[in-house]
């Protein structure tokens, strides 16, 4: 095999970002873990004993500077992707960001602008269904024509309840739930719809049970429509109070067949049989689901700097996400169907 | 068992005619299939040679006045429902009509106040999913608290594609998609939702393979929110084109829990292992998938006429699904969201 | 239709008794039931108010003797099939038993021997799976080809516990677990595979739950093995103990593919999402697996009455599922091998 | 991480010897892949190309005799396992060795024998399922007493037919089905039914589609019954026939509950609808099924050598499931119940 090893530096170290560092110090081959980075020294300490990370930083203009370094992983919060993209890339890093790539549609672009001065750096927002082996299966059928003309994406992402309501605190700045939860859903709409031109999306939403997401406006229950050209549509739910755990569903419909990627989020394959009829466990977070994706993600990163491969997903892409997420919260926010 | 046998009489021979006499002369306890009415010689002559039918009439208005009819079975088009629902309460008999009561609210209202004229007579509309076992399990286990407070509907009546189009032709009489199919999906909505106010519908759709209904401005697939008081919410699809089959599913959200009735409109019991992987076939229309629930529902209503007891569901009931379905129509066309 | 009404009584007015009284007195075209036949005067009373049946007797003699009755349709204990079969036979009446046609092979060569004397009478023992839709279903993709030669059904007949262990004082006379539940699976197995001769059965068993079955030899948890002349096999589960309900499933393997019927005794079609994971209800009994496959059974034994067919499954087929049952109690007993 | 890396030597470059090896050099932490043994120059050439192994033999001694080694992965044929593990203990290497250990007894108790002299050598037997997440799930859940008392497990290893009969070459030295595909099953067995000591089996078999075997007494399908000490059970299906691809399922009956594993052999999440009805796709081969159980039952034994820890399956335990396995190829040879 060619292609150097690629040194990496992991930005953050949260619970997300400890498990894109893990990978990337153990499982991805040819990668590199050199550096990492987190305001937290008690993570840093975690990263030093638990994956032998030599290099610990406090600070990402630091990280940044240390010498060597080929790539950086930004599990950071939203708020800071976009400028965190842009320095990296001042500083000849190829980039690799958690999604979404930004809350507001200028930021993105003004981070495609800068991407397209720096066109041998692969930079990549981590859309990270595209990376699971049955999204990709469903894609492969989908482009050999196996369901005939797909039209119709219905797709969702539903969270187990958290009944402390823990996550309501940070929802003001999560973007509301269609940009944080459904722009996985809008990504992969797109994407197994071949990209069409969005027209139109209408959505509703209702709080059932977080009575505290009223004062952002946000709801923790959504529903949406979106209306590509062509006649393509989707349809979009979004939820955080489900009682069995985390579902990922995404069903295609086509003129010739349809595809239902994920039903149930199944934990594992094992069906139990007791006074409670016949029943599977069902994941309890997207961890569970896409561990995996996330690992072939970052393998597929890392090839793709090592081989100077373009990644499988724009910048455009999720772009073109954050803006349907953002007219979904429009039209939930106005109670009116929004023209795009 | 008390109760009197009910004299019956069916309007209409077509295909769903043919099923309603059949169940009411063979299998329905407590009624008689006395009297049969259709325009057409050769049904006719199917009802004596087949059910020993003995009374045939060519003509609505001679079936009304055979002697000591108790009930009618309306299985005629829908643009003479509301008329023949009004001739037979007139007449003094207990009616049954098969869904929708009419494609227009002004009349649906005429026939509430008509009935209302007749207190004594019993008249439903055939929505038979209320019938259905599997529907009833899950409303009783809703209206047990099984789920918490439900919110939101999720539903589909999906056909199976007639490659020849035949349909195309009756699209102009059907009311459009909408009104045709979805009403099913927006009466088990409210039924499971506990008949929630509607404020607000939104639909779009698409023709992705009968080019034909663009004359009469339908669709062959369309998708749908409707918002109602109180945060409910439901989502419909409707599709004539599906490869796989006819398939009714309606998901059921709720605070503490989610139901989901008729996946994957399973034939029967019988799985199969083969080159194609592993799989089960599809009813291929809904006569398969509500056949038990076509029979439950008639001796429903001969068992309320029996005991004179009021029939599952209201007038009022089939008037509200077709206000939201007209709503749906308005969505559609004018492409915009719609209040209630 | 042609055929003139049959006038039916039944024999046994028990649980299983009553249902098939109820059927025919109710819902199955061409039957009349004319008279039934308990010692108990509360199943008499039952009958009358419920059903409406007119003779009402204490005795099978007498309802013997009724004057005009057709058929009987014996719902008693296995002990008497024999000879009331015989009886029924002699009194010149079509005959429906209950499987099994008895726990002893002589008997079942005997009434299979005064059968032949009465060539116009017919008599069907109620082996009920093959009456049921699925069963059948596979039994015509079988017959059309579609997995090839098959050579190999495994199935089991399984039902919940019952913590009181009512049922382990009638095991002394219900003949072992095999005759009284696998006969069922025995006599699928031969019509699935074609009717091969049996050559070999090896079985062993265990208490899992209820220690006093010890006392009669019997065990609440068997398996089995089945091997026939051509290379055909069969494997048998039967069990009294249950955790989520009754499951009747048969798998059957052939060269070209397999199918599975009845896998997981689904309640109806409702799925549950909730603590639990996602899962359905199971069947508590096997009447609500067959309640329609009972119905059928009786329509069609009546249509053949009516129509003078020969039954879809002849005494010799019982026989044959007595024989083998019989070989697999002495498998389980002796502990060895049993040639046939 | 503690734990010095572990540096490996896999044996055999075969199809399975090329994924331990790929899985060594690329994916488990604490591993190195530093030489690799094979007779085929092009294997040789694979693993220098491929994966960069630097030291590369095309004979066992001269691996073993490379400086600094500490583990060998045996992946050769079933033949040689003893005498190379043997060999490898005396080299003072720790060893895995792909299933089984022996197709006869002795040589089992021989390697136990010497194994027992290094005592600080580890010694792992590839019983792969023990490492896969569903069936270790499934165990726990049995531990914790999620099903009662464990009595009965029924499971099966069933391949897709190769059409071109390859196999059959093998089969006189693959010591027969059950040797060669239900020690799987057996093993399963043991784990999940707690270790019980086995009484007697019995089995049968057929060829239902590759007459060839019938050359060395073997067969295509076979099914068997284990008897345990305590009243536990066993059956076990193989097939080298399956028309839908590879399945390998288990079921484990409670007094309180059923657990099945792996039904269905899905190949991935997603749902097919189409002409042929509903349907997933099967995994074609075992390593589909189980590429990340092999990769963590490597990362296991690396860390039991690492750590010095006990692996999770004792070579005694292998002895058991070929001691079994040659039961049942005896009562399959001499058609009679086995003692044990």
């Amino acid at each position: 095999m060619s292609g150097d090893p690629v040194r990496v530096g992991v930005v953050g170290l949260g619970r997300l970002g400890k498990r894109h560092a893990a990978n990337l110090a153990l499982r991805v081959p040819g990668a590199e873990l050199v550096a990492a980075c987190s305001p937290s020294a008690d993570e840093r300490e975690w990263a030093k004993a638990t994956l032998g990370t030599k290099h610990l930083y406090a600070d990402y203009a630091q990280l940044l500077a240390h010498p060597g370094l080929d790539a950086v992983f930004l599990v950071t919060p939203n708020t800071v992707h976009p400028e965190q993209i842009v320095a990296g890339l001042r500083a000849g890093k190829h980039v690799f960001c958690e999604k979404p790539l930004s809350l507001e549609l200028d930021e993105c672009l003004a981070v495609e602008a800068e991407a397209a001065r720096h066109p041998r750096l692969k930079v990549m927002i981590g859309y990270v269904r595209r990376f699971d082996a049955s999204y990709q299966d469903a894609q492969k059928k989908i482009a050999s024509g196996a369901i005939g003309r797909p039209f119709l994406v219905r797709s969702q992402t539903t969270d187990m309840n958290d009944p402390s309501g823990f996550f309501v605190r940070f929802a003001p700045k999560s973007g509301g739930i269609f940009l944080d939860m459904s722009v996985h859903d809008i990504d992969a709409a797109r994407w197994l719809l071949g990209a069409p031109q969005p027209r139109r999306v209408f959505s509703v939403g209702t709080i059932a049970v977080h009575e505290g997401l009223a004062d952002c406006g946000d709801v923790d229950n959504g529903v949406a429509v979106c209306e590509f050209e062509g006649g393509a549509m989707a349809t979009i739910y979004a939820s955080r109070t489900m009682a069995h755990g985390h579902e990922t569903t995404t069903e295609i419909v086509g003129t010739a067949g349809r595809l239902v990627v994920g039903r149930d989020g199944r934990l594992n394959q094992v069906e139990i049989a007791d006074g409670h009829g016949i029943r599977t466990e069902t994941t309890p977070t997207f961890w569970e689901r896409f561990e995996d994706a996330f690992l072939r993600e970052t393998v597929h990163f890392v090839d793709c700097v090592r081989f100077d491969r373009p990644p499988g997903l724009t910048l455009h892409d999720a772009t073109e996400a954050t803006r349907i997420g953002i007219a979904l919260r429009t039209s939930l926010v106005e109670r009116r169907a929004v023209e795009l």
